[in-house]
């Protein structure tokens, strides 16, 4: 963590210092605004947070609740998500709180008496072999109170405005602020009243029954499949020995997914409701509570639960649905997106792959820096239609992958031919579940991959998956992905060389007037304003000296010119340290630039000497600074 | 961490519920209390957050400034007060935003050209090989901010009485209050007024000047000596390659403590301005920055500073002090202490060797608790005076050890024969500096070490050192230490024999009538109130079913009665720990009782056959239940 840059400061460094527009933010929703978000559930408030990094961007989230979420719906928290909340700064504090998958159980039916369930296997979790995080369970309620901290700490100083409902839309053809928003205030001393805002994008994170999506004429897809599940999350005694463990259960009376939660009592359990006939009219979704219990009394027999407290319930129809497009333009029309879709606004689906809140915060993730980069005019409006072209296909996906899953979940003893069927399902298939399948295609945004075999365990359009190497400066080991913030920059790794001389040649280009450094960063602004580039040598830290290293490997900033000591890192293994990111990542010992996105996808993997294509590839997605 | 135990709360589950006196807490400092503490020191503070664990003691901490320290004085944090962090939940937070210490090198006049220093040594910091914490370096400002923030969200919602000054105090013979504090409002509204309250405690860890102590008569005994040197935190841009790892800096100009700083940037330096005469008086205490940054150049040659800011300079010649006593009775007195010596008040020395601020926090933890038990009626006022019998004698060590410390620093290259030996010294004593030397000897709360063989790794009135085990439970590996929040209680780990039949015959006595739960656990209490009873089985975790084990492993507690699921753990080595604890701690494979203080220091090692014993250990320190 960097800070006293600016000179010494006293408190927490966590709160950084309010800028621009977050100096002297109006309380009350201005007429016009840069972004409107509307919702501020885990893609709205991502969105949120993010955008509080660009603080000349006027912001707001209006969220028709009248304060913040008390009991949330999700509560899977994929390794890519923990990731993400590194990046935001938060991810130690929500590990230490949350419960930690570290295996998943399977029970079936015991062949010598079916009438009782009995484990079959158990399975490792595979989260820390494909991240450095865990995989997590913990309340969207929580995910979200981290979020508002981080949007209230950043420069933007971004609250939600609660009790604002949004009402409808229109984009206009013209003017600065075309997207004319009607809301209305539902709490408050203002409640009742409606008024309109005039913003430059809107992005509707709205949830299942969106009325941004209704308002851009989007349609949302799919069906509800004839499978009821009821959901509660529960304190009890019990003698079932798997109680704190993830289980799939599968017995003659039904199945249950079980999912320990945060706190060392607390559990969520799905438990299958079966088939709903065509005449039920949702009827299903009045079964009460204590009948849901004593189904899943019925299913984990021989063992029995003691519910001392039901902290929320529901019923459920599995629904898989996905919205066409994410944004307002169809193609061919010729001009750019205004209007966004995030979330359950543009998918949904059952919620027992724990999926959704994940899928969710990267929609956010994603769309959030090509805003603020659009906004700030660092980048032209045609990156914004990246982000349907990138995120509609990860929402198919899901969609997929959930409706497999669910009917997995749903077999009947009697379907199951193989009891460690689901456990090899669910092995087999981790990386999405984990969140790491995602891998956005050629685009301004994804390079070609030409030169991937250069840095095979980077795959483009995948996620810069982090490695230890040493700082160089303290000779301590370091996650070198977890020097990414989120905070709108681009990463540019510098792999050396084994001698040194084209990693050279390569820093004394990006120092040079004809760089991308050059030609993107604004007058006036940090030399590393756009571009965060670092250096990974493969000596030890100890053959580096920091103060020689070339310039543009420590550059001097802020106002004080203070040297930045955290550019510089070391890939031999050390005492504290057993990992080569060169062997770890594949990456070639004559050297690779690798340029990561501000959300963390790989870009573009090339040669020390592809200065042209280095080039060419910002050219695709920056305007120079004016 | 465990939440939701008394039903499901939303929000932040580091917000403990008020209780007691926290309900209801008046603004202004009663006319009678409890405990008052006299300054917001390391000390104070760790007394404040400890004390907020015990609401039905009536707490308040008075402080001369008018609000939060701003610019710290400390800034060395041994891995011992990491550990103590932990246990007051904050441990990852600091660790996360300070500076960690990897290593140390040694730097030395160049044989060659002796006007030049060069690096003559690297040597790994220690720390890591005695914890599983690291060697900080983070400002004091921050450790106060952490530990207020424990003291407001305990129960007892302790929060400091700023601008009120401790003007002195009588011991009266009798009265439940026996204590008379005058006071003197230095701040706000009623600033310059002077009342008494009657407290039945008195802390005072208000300084090297204290006035507790002139109250008390205590005598500060020592010295200066005739040696002084500047302190400057600064932010520089230099060519020393160094700047950013600490160093020793032996060079023929003078000696140079350089300790990189949180944040990235700034540093400290400990320059040596040589000997004092004796007519100085204090003269040398008005050096003038520029004059030490000319002399840190000196030294650094032919590496410089260019020093862009000083956050904070000082000069000191180094003394070395330590009150007679800690508390206000002489041996033989014949009654119980009322007023107690914390931190500075009782212990001065030079800063260099990073304890002070350590030395300090122990003393709050040493006597927090002790307070709390014996306010709360669990204990007899005798043990109040183990404080003083305890603390006085690290604090002698301290001393000695600095005093040694400091002057091998501040010796000239000729007498200095050999360039390694400091690195040497640095290295031998390394368990002094990190906190682990600290051992209590025999008395009512530290058992005799009759079996300490059946737990070597865990030596009597020393740190309990925690081990990695896996929780049962969820099959989570866990730091077994960690599960030991400062909450006043004791800990009793039972590590099981081979084959568990000691241990569940240790377990059936512990749950009788004839332990120390029934007899020491108030009526109506959970029934680990007093006692947190934990088990190790030597076996897996998948070989041990937890609703199986023994009853007094699994509680039933709170209002909802909720089996608590964190009490049992497996040393066997799983895919995720390697490490086995019996092997890691010497544990005898027979089984043994290891009993932790609230204050993490082991009292007790017994067999588990030794339930007299036990008993007995617990007859003298604690009170039966009323």
């Amino acid at each position: 963590m960097q800070f006293h840059h600016h000179g010494y400061v006293s408190g927490d460094p966590r709160v950084q210092d309010a800028a621009a527009i977050g100096l002297d933010r109006p309380d009350d929703l201005p007429d016009e605004l840069d972004v409107l978000v509307v919702g501020s559930g885990p893609a709205g408030m991502l969105l949120a947070a993010q955008l509080s990094q660009y603080p000349e961007v006027a912001t707001r989230i209006i969220e028709r609740r009248e304060g913040r979420l008390v009991l949330g719906q999700a509560d899977g928290i994929q390794p890519r998500s923990v990731e993400t909340f590194q990046a935001f700064g938060f991810a130690d504090r929500i590990v230490a709180e949350a419960y930690n998958i570290g295996w998943m159980n399977f029970w079936n039916p015991d062949p010598e008496d079916p009438r009782n369930i009995i484990r079959t296997t158990r399975t490792e979790d595979y989260a820390l072999k494909i991240s450095e995080f865990p995989h997590l369970i913990v309340n969207q309620a929580r995910v979200l109170d981290y979020f508002a901290e981080a949007a209230a700490h950043g420069p933007g100083r971004i609250v939600p405005d609660y009790g604002v409902e949004f009402v409808g839309l229109t984009v206009h053809d013209e003017g600065d602020h075309p997207v004319e928003v009607r809301i209305r205030y539902v709490a408050g001393d203002r409640a009742g009243q409606e008024r309109t805002v005039r913003a430059r994008y809107v992005a509707g994170g709205d949830g299942a029954r969106s009325r941004v999506r209704d308002a851009i004429g989007r349609k949302h897809l799919g069906g509800i499949s004839a499978h009821a599940w009821g959901v509660m999350d529960v304190l009890v005694n019990t003698d079932f020995p798997d109680w704190r463990i993830k289980c799939a259960i599968a017995s003659t009376a039904g199945n249950i997914l079980h999912i320990p939660r945060e706190g060392g009592y607390l559990c969520r359990m799905y438990i299958d409701l079966g088939e709903v006939p065509e005449d039920d009219h949702h009827r299903v979704r009045q079964t009460p509570i204590e009948q849901i219990i004593r189904h899943a009394n019925e299913i984990l027999h021989p063992y029995s639960l003691d519910v001392k407290q039901v902290a929320w319930h529901s019923v459920y129809e599995v629904g898989h649905r996905v919205t066409d497009k994410f944004d307002d333009v169809d193609v061919g029309e010729g001009h750019d997106p205004r209007v966004f879709l995030m979330g359950d606004a543009c998918h949904t689906h059952s919620a027992k792959a724990g999926q959704g809140m994940n899928v969710s915060m990267q929609d956010g993730f994603n769309l959030g820096w090509k805003l603020g980069s659009v906004l700030t005019g660092r980048s032209p409006a045609a990156l914004l239609s990246t982000y349907s072209a990138e995120r509609q296909p990860v929402a198919q996906q899901l969609i997929d992958f959930d409706r497999e899953w669910s009917s997995l979940m749903a077999r009947k003893p009697d379907q199951i031919s193989d009891p460690t069927e689901l456990a090899t399902y669910y092995l087999g298939t981790a990386e999405f579940p984990s969140g790491f399948m995602t891998q956005y295609g050629p685009s301004i945004v994804v390079g070609d991959a030409a030169h991937q075999e250069l840095a095979s365990g980077f795959p483009l359009g995948k996620r810069f998956h982090s490695a230890p190497v040493t700082l160089v400066a303290d000779g301590n080991v370091v996650q070198l992905g977890h020097h990414a913030r989120a905070d709108g920059r681009w990463r540019i790794y510098a792999f050396g060389d084994r001698d040194g001389s084209a990693l050279d040649a390569w820093a004394s280009w990006m120092g040079s007037h004809e760089s991308p450094i050059a030609r993107y960063t604004p007058a006036g602004a940090d030399v590393d304003a756009v571009f965060d580039v670092k250096a990974i040598y493969q000596q030890g830290y100890d053959e580096i000296d920091p103060t020689t290293v070339p310039a543009v490997f420590r550059p001097e900033t802020g106002p004080l010119g203070l040297r930045d000591w955290e550019k510089v890192f070391a890939a031999a293994p050390t005492v504290w340290n057993d990992v080569d990111i060169f062997d770890e990542r594949g990456l070639s010992r004559d050297g690779v630039v690798v340029v990561v996105r501000p959300d963390q996808y790989v870009a573009a993997v090339l040669p020390l000497s592809a200065t042209d294509e280095l080039a060419a590839f910002f050219a695709g997605v920056l305007l120079p600074a004016r």
